[in-house]
């Protein structure tokens, strides 16, 4: 997918939400849990239901790999699901060495369809390029994290700066604003005005909102720029709404109250 | 698999070799390709003729996602396959927040049987941690990894140590040395007599010899300890010996060089 074409959904949807489907086998509801396909047909409903308010989906593979192959499966049908007009990120987390990262880079972009993957930036340049050779694909590397982990390293100085800030400039190096994003977690809000003096104009892939309680406003005030140029990620609190027979509706309300949100701020907070 | 049981394994065969399995369908011999379970067959004839070389097999998951669903069930035959006497890798990488790290711990210890997997610690604490919680199972954490793109983060300086050596004495903290291991590659052999006053009795796992250009007498020199301590991958030099129907003899034939190699250093170089 392209960046103006993703801008464009944004703004016609007048939605920057991206739901996460970290679905669970247990925790969806009972009456699905026994059917042969049971994680695609619970994704299947929530796509369903909420394709309207979104204009993003994440699939955490994690939870698709603890159920082995059977799992993958279920990822390779819910991602060949979502229609073509969202964008679809491989929430994965991989980066090796060249070789390796060029088999993941095939694994998500060619055998997958997927729009973009999430990249964990450790290993420097040789593990983040692969990503970045595909035309209309993306690498969204990770900088600030939204869990307390997050402390141990990306938070710790290098010169006089934070590593994660050194990753912002130097991944920025590596690619640019049609084929990198960045993740950066919404329960550091104030740090967005920072991070923004980095990087202005790429997309930032923001989780933390929600469940894990960061402030949409508070990212959209600080985080937002001309083209929207966020993506605000929302996995448990709108996929576990309900576990009853109409937790799909119950998956809209919720997404409902976000993208209405979501609609104040691309009314406020473009800069 | 217990600490003991692999120092005893390593004394046994008089080998610290482990054997990538980063298959390649594209790279694997002719005839073998065009059988439906490809990747199967060709790492079933390696590991049958390597077995007794070598205490450990690593399974790259790139390659195999790289095939999609299918590849992932050539990835839990072949684990399945390996003889239960050697130490099984994942090489996956793999590091999220806390519950997704969690799901990828059951991915690779539950519903596959490996022993360890590779982790990335870029996250911090919480996204390191699910993995130690298993008996019997370990992380092994990216410390000073063998490819060029090890400069741009893992070498820079915090405070007064490198990046890489921070996250040795911090992870250290998290697990021990019965759940947890190192990655530190070849290509550095200098740097294990620094890394080794850090972690004098930990087990690492190093890439780097063969393709890659590292010494297999540098690294024992200034990496083993007196259990051994090392887990030497050899991957593309064995597995691609050969591209003909004698592929497994040629890959045993370098595999046996590695091991007889070994002998001398375990007699040798034991710290």
């Amino acid at each position: 997918m392209t960046r103006p074409f993703l801008i464009e959904q944004i703004f016609a949807k007048q939605s920057y939400l991206c739901i996460g489907l970290d679905t669970d086998i247990t925790k969806i509801p009972k009456h699905l849990q026994s059917s042969p396909d049971a994680v695609f047909e619970f994704n299947k409903q929530i796509i369903d239901a909420t394709k309207n308010l979104c204009v993003s989906y994440k699939i955490n593979t994690a939870f698709y790999e603890a159920l082995g192959s059977k799992g993958w499966e279920a990822l390779e049908q819910t991602v060949n699901y979502i229609p073509k007009e969202h964008f679809k990120i491989a929430d994965a987390k991989r980066g090796d060495i060249g070789n390796t990262s060029s088999q993941y880079a095939k694994a998500f972009f060619e055998t997958l369809n997927f729009d973009a993957i999430t990249v964990a930036p450790y290993m420097g340049e040789d593990s983040v390029k692969p990503f970045l050779a595909y035309k209309n694909k993306w690498a969204i590397v990770l900088a600030l994290t939204s869990n307390a982990g997050s402390k141990d390293f990306e938070q710790q100085k290098i010169g006089d700066e934070f590593l994660y800030e050194r990753i912002l400039r130097k991944v920025n190096e590596w690619g640019n604003i049609d084929n990198l994003m960045f993740v950066v977690g919404a329960t550091k809000a104030k740090d967005f005005e920072s991070i923004r003096k980095i990087i202005p104009h790429h997309f930032l892939l923001v989780p933390g909102v929600g469940s894990q309680g960061g402030s949409l406003e508070d990212v959209s005030k600080y985080g937002m720029n001309k083209d929207g140029g966020l993506l605000i990620n929302v996995s448990r609190a709108i996929i576990y709404a309900s576990d009853k027979e109409n937790f799909a509706e119950e998956a809209r309300d919720v997404a409902q109250q976000y993208q209405t949100e979501m609609k104040k701020y691309l009314a406020g907070f473009l800069q």
